[in-house]
């Protein structure tokens, strides 16, 4: 969609013909088919649009396909497994590994937005196939879309995003679990609820298909954040329990002091 | 701010001689004072909106303050403390607790929204020195400014901000003290993150002294949810570590259902 009237063709490609009947309604591509193998003939560029695994998937499928030279971008939430994929593809190839640092709680073609991209970082991870041309072209993608190219490798990404995102998602659903828990003793729980709990659990409406390819392409990243989650939470029951003013409010002051830096960008 | 315009006159009491000169200016209210005692003989209604602790100084205060009758309505974040203090007050006061279910993790008049309150619940906590009169007072201002007045007993309050409110308080504090941490070793932290470390993290943005008196005066039910919160992430970790998709895939799907359940209203 953020790519709309900017490349002379669009094709989508999906299993499912009533996302690709709506695309084409919509006006958003201008050809649509469910045959991957047909497409790739006629393109200069594929662009990887799926749940982690089934990026993977579709890679060790190329790997065997006879076809002609192809540009690869994808846009998968973790990198190394795909990156590593990318770097032993057929030299045929040339694949660069792609995240945006955007997304939403809801999936889907309905869920979709041109401006999403707008402002984020996109990161881009360098292969061994990666050759000037596709890096050319898919800084040219990241740019039309008005997001911000930055260059990370893959294993620097996915440690990075264990924290930002990852760990994120699941501190939301576990507080989701918690929550919907007491909600069946206490109906005031949902009706009470307001904005606080609303952002603090945005990330559990996540894809779960999407997110179980995430977390398990990046579990040894995820459970080390999740670790040092118990362990801050496994320090501050006690400080909360003995109740020192004084300790707490030092706890308090400094890690609101770090996000107001966040958000107002000091920190970076 | 929201009741600007629709009582007969409003008086600002407040510590802060700059703050009082800000709200003046802005036409906010009426009048503005730092001297509490000689503002009550003039007053009607008396609204404590201050952190918890303070409202329970004020309340013991009053109990020995040798005045006239005078209703008496308090927004605190818990209502135990407060209700309980209310009970006890001399038959002089008329006294209702409330707290109105919406904030933001920003403070101060800087931050004030009109609109803060429009179709928020506002509970109301009875105590024994509720008459009629200050009941029909509080309902006739949670009107006035768009809220939809609920009843609930100040424990039963209480029990349930637990879960909805301080839960997800401490869950990012917890998230922005790991992300801080990492940060300092790694400087990509701040730059990649995305819209979903934000807002889960957006409640650690909250005024320190405010969230300490909540947690205090909240302990045993903070604790509670703590603990359930502990153990689902201790079950969770495991699950992830032995990297069980169809085991995974189930809770993963479970809690994005009760997600989208609680955003669609369906379970309440």
């Amino acid at each position: 969609m953020a790519l709309h009237g900017q490349a002379s063709s669009i094709t989508a490609v999906d299993r499912d013909r009533g996302v690709l009947d709506k695309a084409l309604g919509l006006g958003i591509v201008d050809e649509a088919t469910s045959d991957l193998a047909e497409t790739l003939s006629s393109t200069d560029l594929l662009i990887l649009a799926t749940p982690v695994k089934q990026i993977t998937m579709i890679l060790e499928w190329m790997s065997s396909y006879n076809g002609g030279k192809l540009a690869i971008l994808d846009l998968g939430s973790t990198k190394k497994e795909i990156c590593t994929l990318m770097s032993s593809l057929p030299e045929r190839y040339e694949a660069i590994g792609g995240h945006p640092m955007c997304g939403r709680e809801e999936s889907g073609l309905g869920a979709a937005q041109s401006a999403l991209y707008q402002n984020h970082p996109f990161v881009l991870c360098r292969t061994s196939r990666t050759s000037p041309y596709v890096e050319e072209l898919a800084l040219q993608i990241v740019h039309t879309i008005g997001a911000q190219p930055m260059f990370l490798s893959p294993d620097k990404h996915d440690e990075t995003v264990a924290t930002t995102s990852h760990l994120p998602y699941v501190t939301a659903m576990i507080l989701m679990d918690v929550v919907s828990a007491v909600a069946q003793n206490n109906h005031y729980t949902w009706t009470v609820s307001a904005t606080g709990l609303r952002d603090t659990s945005r990330l559990s409406g996540s894809n779960p298909q999407m997110m179980l390819d995430i977390l398990l392409s990046n579990k040894e990243g995820v459970v080390k954040q999740l670790r040092a989650y118990r362990q801050s939470l496994a320090e501050f029951v006690p400080m909360l329990e003995q109740g020192d003013e004084q300790m707490l409010l030092k706890w308090l002051n400094e890690i609101q002091q770090n996000y107001w830096k966040y958000r107002r960008g000091e920190n970076i």
